[in-house]
């Protein structure tokens, strides 16, 4: 073991070491095999970025079972779907989501035991099988880990990229690995900058439901650094924690860093010195300015949680010295080079390499090989032998740039809304006629869904009305709180293509500019 | 592609970019299916090491034949050995070498075609397929490279390491792929110090037909670093170029680093800046005392050709901060830390871990799976699930060192020399009663052989005469001429262990310090 006296820090509350990862690793892996778990089986997790999570991310594994890390910002219906679709044996789940838990217990199918974890000493109800940390106290540290085909599923988490029901995907010890060692060769390599090192202290700003935090934990275990885990993601106490445990590299959505930048700007905290890869959602210029002009290393990376999830990371490369301030920053918000072992295309419709204006498809060893138990979104996804993105993009000087999207999706706070979801909602309204749900660029959130709304008769609607419409079935938990539209602008009539679809992306030029 | 403009060096002579390589890669594989080279032939290459080396590392693999690395510091006979155990189809060989091939060409049993390799306008023989560069003008760079296996073998090369007959060892596509994702990993993810990374300026210093430059020109070009390519191994000119094109990354043998630095003290040249690995022989403190205070950031690695050959790095990690001169300069020295993926254990007779004094035996998913056609060598190599490296080491703070070898060979600038085999051919000598052969430490070579002699007849034996008589088999082609010991010690009797066999243990105690 490597690195066996460095540190591992939750909140203000734990703080062990590398050699007592190792340890609670093996009595997770005890405990869980105690409550039934066998090889194969599911386990699923609902927790804040925690050292609960990471000791998840190896236990779970590594006795041959499934992590399955559960989005915790879908709703508690949606929430609901993912666990009876991934068929968990344990759950173990933290205490701040005993509403939902509440809420969809009597619907749960698989979950034969549920583990409770409280930071706040919330005692677990009698019909768990207790507390994480009483059980991990009473389980062997010294479980035998045996060796097992590298093709076993390791993790499966639930995307609502595309459209209606959320879909599993899921990735193997062989792709976990490769990812890990890919990504920690692009990401240390470069000269100076742009670069997570031996010497970092990390801290994931990314949840760790989502696709494993993008691997970087697992890149910073090898890395043998200081590695911090914030909880629940309060702005104030990201900022102490960067501060007090002298964080030097984390990675977020763009929302997350706007959040973190206001909270230090009112704290007065210097921020100089943190390096900060963005993803999820494309990195402005106009935001990347400010945090450079903060001393904060900046840039960007591209990804999805189809593809474990890096696929291109943009790192000033010594071939750009010299280059203008303007110049760097709109590299450092390009989507980046692929990294180590990703073949990247920008392909036309007859899949033919086009320089520009190409749907963006990849091959890489760690790309999921479907969607769980959905064969014809599988087909779609791999049609003609490769990940299809859905993202429009163009390859110049060897550096991606997201130009547009197919997917009728929007992405706000690093968080999928399927628009067809919400047009499908509105549509039942009976003063609706007809509806469109575009995104809009939003300087805090990225994106925002904007309703366009022709009326059955005009002048009738209202947008307090459907807002209060929609929340109905964000309280029923069909849709989350973050899908309601930010405006509902009622229009004469709607786009549509030659065959009589909705031309979103007239619709998006007209109204989301 | 990534940093196709980027600049690959070879001497004075060659200049190109990665582009060019690309497309130069693609010519050699045009042009040796033309040769008749087929999926699983073998094609054997006898160069300096030179941007036509780095060519063949990826055209062969690349079409799914396997690169035989010949080994030309061995003695022809051995050469013509390799060469008759691999059974190359096709022979790229370097006018320099006609001497040798001259000597065994009519015993070679595989090679149907010949290529010629002339940096000096030395015109291809008319029984040879032609001139290298003549032979690439005329093929084609669109070579369609099919997908296969990842466990296709793509390269062979034969070690001398233990006894007798040259061994071969071979590596899969999937192990030098994750050799090369490891050690790029590791070597560039250190804070700062002991790290090759994206800005460096790339040039071996290592044969590239040892174990494919200890498989670095790989990382290089996934670094996409320039790379400087020095031909034959000649000081002086060796120090022009890491001088002329600002070369900041190497590898190499004591016994070449000890060459570089006489030849820059002679010509005053200042090496400031440059980062080597030592690796091949035990790196000493006084020879990287030596390299540290002429400004050059040295440490060692540790590995074999059985194993890829990385398995440690000695890097300095942020833990250190604060050591003292002295225990810095014995950290670099070290074998250093096991890179990600090696289980490393030191383990006794009976496989129980010992934390001093135990056999190295290792893990990892790039270590040769066996030697070619030798099941006997093969399984000793791989007794009880590890691959045995016949060294003594101790991991002290995550760190190992080499503390004695079980194997009885000898090492000398780099090179194997069998103990077994001098001392076989030492006793064909009438007058020699008894002889044993053991390494002694020399500050030039690392080892170098002494014989210990038991004459026949007391005082008939002249060290001249011995050194004549195992000149004759350099000549016969049998031996390398480094193999003669360098000094011929007459003793009155050998240390024998319990079962008779020569105590190399004690003979070396008595007469190697």
């Amino acid at each position: 073991m490597h690195s066996p006296d460095q540190v591992i820090v939750y909140r203000d509350q734990v703080r062990y070491t590398y050699r007592g990862l190792r340890e609670r690793v093996g009595r997770l892996a005890s405990l869980l095999q105690e409550l039934g778990v066998q090889f194969g089986d599911t386990v699923a997790m609902m927790d804040w970025d925690s050292h609960r999570y990471l000791e998840s991310f190896y236990g779970v594994p590594m006795m041959g079972a499934v992590l399955q890390t559960v989005n915790v910002r879908l709703s508690p219906d949606q929430i609901l779907y993912t666990l009876n679709h991934a068929r968990p044996k344990v759950l173990l789940v933290n205490s701040d989501f005993a509403p939902i838990l509440n809420e969809i217990r009597g619907r749960l199918d698989s979950v034969h035991r549920i583990v409770w974890i409280s930071d706040d000493g919330v005692q677990a109800p009698s019909d768990t099988a207790g507390d994480y940390e009483v059980l991990m106290a009473n389980s062997d540290p010294n479980f035998t880990f045996e060796d097992f085909d590298e093709n076993t599923v390791a993790t499966t988490f639930y995307t609502t990229g595309t459209t209606g029901l959320p879909k599993g995907v899921f990735f193997t010890h062989r792709q976990l690995v490769l990812h890990t060692l890919v990504t920690m060769a692009a990401i240390s390599s470069p000269a100076s900058g742009q670069r997570f090192h031996t010497g970092d202290v990390y801290m994931p700003l990314t949840p760790m439901f989502h696709v494993h935090a993008w691997g970087m934990p697992y890149v910073a275990l090898q890395m043998g650094v200081k590695q911090v885990y914030p909880g629940r993601y309060i702005p104030d106490a990201l900022v102490r924690s960067i501060q007090k445990e002298r964080v030097t590299f984390s990675h977020c959505v763009p929302t997350v860093l706007q959040m973190v930048l206001n909270a230090a700007a009112a704290g007065s905290v210097d921020l100089r010195g943190w390096k900060v890869v963005i993803g999820g959602s494309a990195l402005s210029e106009a935001l990347a300015g400010k945090a450079v002009s903060q001393g904060i290393d900046i840039f960007a990376g591209y990804g999805m949680s189809e593809t474990c999830p890096i696929l291109t990371l943009a790192q000033i490369r010594p071939r750009h010295d010299g280059l203008r301030e303007a110049e760097e920053l709109s590299l450092r918000c390009r989507a980046g080079a692929p990294v180590p072992l990703v073949a990247l295309r920008t392909v036309d419709d007859s899949f033919k390499d086009v320089t520009s204006g190409g749907e963006i498809v990849v091959r890489a060893p760690w790309l999921t090989q479907g969607y769980a138990g959905n064969e014809s979104a599988s087909e779609a996804l791999w049609q003609g032998g490769y990940l299809h993105t859905a993202d429009i993009g163009a390859l110049t000087g060897g550096y991606l740039k997201i130009t547009d999207r197919i997917k009728d999706v929007i992405k706000t706070g690093g968080e999928w809304v399927s628009s067809l979801e919400v047009e499908d909602l509105l549509s039942r309204h009976d003063s609706v006629s007809e509806v469109a749900v575009i995104g809009v660029p939003d300087t805090q959130w990225g994106e925002r869904p904007v309703a366009l709304i022709v009326p059955r008769t005009a002048g009738v609607l209202n947008e307090s009305e459907l807002r209060d419409f929609l929340m109905n079935f964000v309280v029923q938990g069909l849709i989350s709180r973050y899908a309601i539209p930010s405006k509902f602008q009622i229009v004469d009539a709607l786009d549509k293509t030659s065959v009589g679809k909705l031309d979103k992306k007239i619709l998006r030029t007209r109204f989301a500019s």
